[in-house]
């Protein structure tokens, strides 16, 4: 899947994390060459079972990391948001480590905790589940550093895997990662509740696919933004379709408050406001 | 684009309206050999331009469809749903004309004001928009009708259009077009949504392409549903991320009251309430 030329030798890598987002990272770094040390991560066995397909790569336990770390030129969090400041504060980080953390939503300043350590970002802008291949040369991939040693080492890095790679400091990549949680969380939500509101008529949710196909490429085609193609009775102020579509969700509270809101939002775009 | 076998003679169309649905109509009638005897709508103009692209077809106004009415084997109205009810009322229908709604919200029942007329239902489930080709042998298509000879003279109609064509009746076409509401018009403000936050940013929607295909490619894969495969901050529990996100959205109260029903409705839907 990764169509990067490899233009740098391959990197000595460390990884923490063992779920979604650390699975598909280990398999994007070993198609492009890259040397996987370790794998560090509370439960052994996630990390045994990516470790089994990398020749040489150590399992660690989180135990082993606080009392002492095999050499990598980068090591990479990809673990929950919420664990990396206490990893850092754990872990027996060799002095200028360059390690990066993979979240949108977590400041560089995370680092300041860790002064021995070269501390970075590498985010790549995708969803990951398991059993899904994903194309890392078309992931866009956002780097921030604190140093231009570490800079140049996670520009590196990400051009090893994709083609899209950019600098970005953290307040816009919170903004970024903001923008993915509406594009890509919340329409999952979406399209979840209308599965369960065809399934509650005995409707296969089958039938919305070219419906949804057709609303996806219309909104990544429009021309300044998707709220020119917007279509539904909402934009129309049709008040009646409105009225029985909020009465058929009575028995669904949460649901009817959320298309309320929904084709408000709808309304006040449209009006430019 | 219209890949059906034609097993049944063409028919004569009689189309209310000139707007996005009846312009996609009029192409996939017209693809499918469908003879259109007049277009009738309330502004002249795009009524014109559309059948201009007809021989024969008549342009009317809305006071001579009052007046008499040219005779068509069906007569579909493709005009906004607050404008169906006064125009059953209002047009001059020869006895027994077959008059179907194209409108996902609007039930059967819209039809008991006019006695004479056999009513019926062919609502296509996608969205229109100009200038965007469309695959109606796709498209799904739901009939009803109270007569049997008008429910015969629609499923014709409806299996000359789409390979897709089933019997609907008016409850649960309500709740299919209220799923489809949350699967397109929903998810395109969403979208919408997502570029301005970028935007705001100084960032390209572009970025988001990636993620947004992959987010939807997934949702459609899910076995049951696409809460098998939600993702982000809210499913997650991750408190810390939450509250950035919204006290990033301090400038966008509206969308900052979006983001935080939308992760408790993520929420509420992963512990199956």
């Amino acid at each position: 899947m990764n169509t990067i030329t490899k233009t740098s030798p391959p990197l000595t890598i460390g990884v923490f994390g063992a779920g979604r987002v650390a699975s598909a990272l280990v398999s994007a770094l070993k198609a492009a060459g890259h040397y996987i040390v370790f794998i560090a991560s509370r439960s052994p066995g996630p990390a045994a079972l990516l470790a089994a397909a990398l020749p040489g790569c150590l399992v660690l336990s989180m135990e082993e990391t606080a009392a002492a770390l095999p050499a990598a030129e980068v090591y990479l969090l990809a673990v929950p948001d919420a664990a990396v400041a206490s990893l850092l504060t754990t872990v027996s980080w060799p002095a200028g480590a360059v390690v990066a953390h993979t979240a949108g939503a977590l400041p560089l300043a995370v680092f300041e905790t860790v002064p021995q350590v070269r501390g970075g970002v590498l985010y790549p802008l995708q969803t990951f589940s398991p059993g899904r291949a994903i194309d890392w040369s078309a992931v866009p991939l956002f780097v921030e550093a604190a140093t231009a040693e570490a800079e140049d080492r996670l520009l590196t890095l990400a051009r090893s895997l994709s083609r899209r790679v950019a600098l970005l400091d953290s307040g816009r990549r919170l903004r970024l990662h903001l923008g993915a949680v509406f594009a890509s969380n919340f329409t999952n939500h979406l399209l979840g509740v209308a599965q369960a509101l065809l399934a509650g008529a005995g409707l296969s949710f089958e039938l919305l696919h070219p419906l949804v196909q057709e609303t996806i490429s219309k909104a990544l085609a429009a021309q300044s933004s998707p709220f020119e193609v917007q279509t539904g009775p909402a934009v129309r102020h049709d008040a009646a379709t409105l009225a029985a579509h909020e009465a058929a969700l009575a028995a669904e509270p949460a649901w009817q408050e959320l298309y309320a809101r929904l084709s408000v939002s709808i309304q006040a775009a449209a009006a430019g406001s």
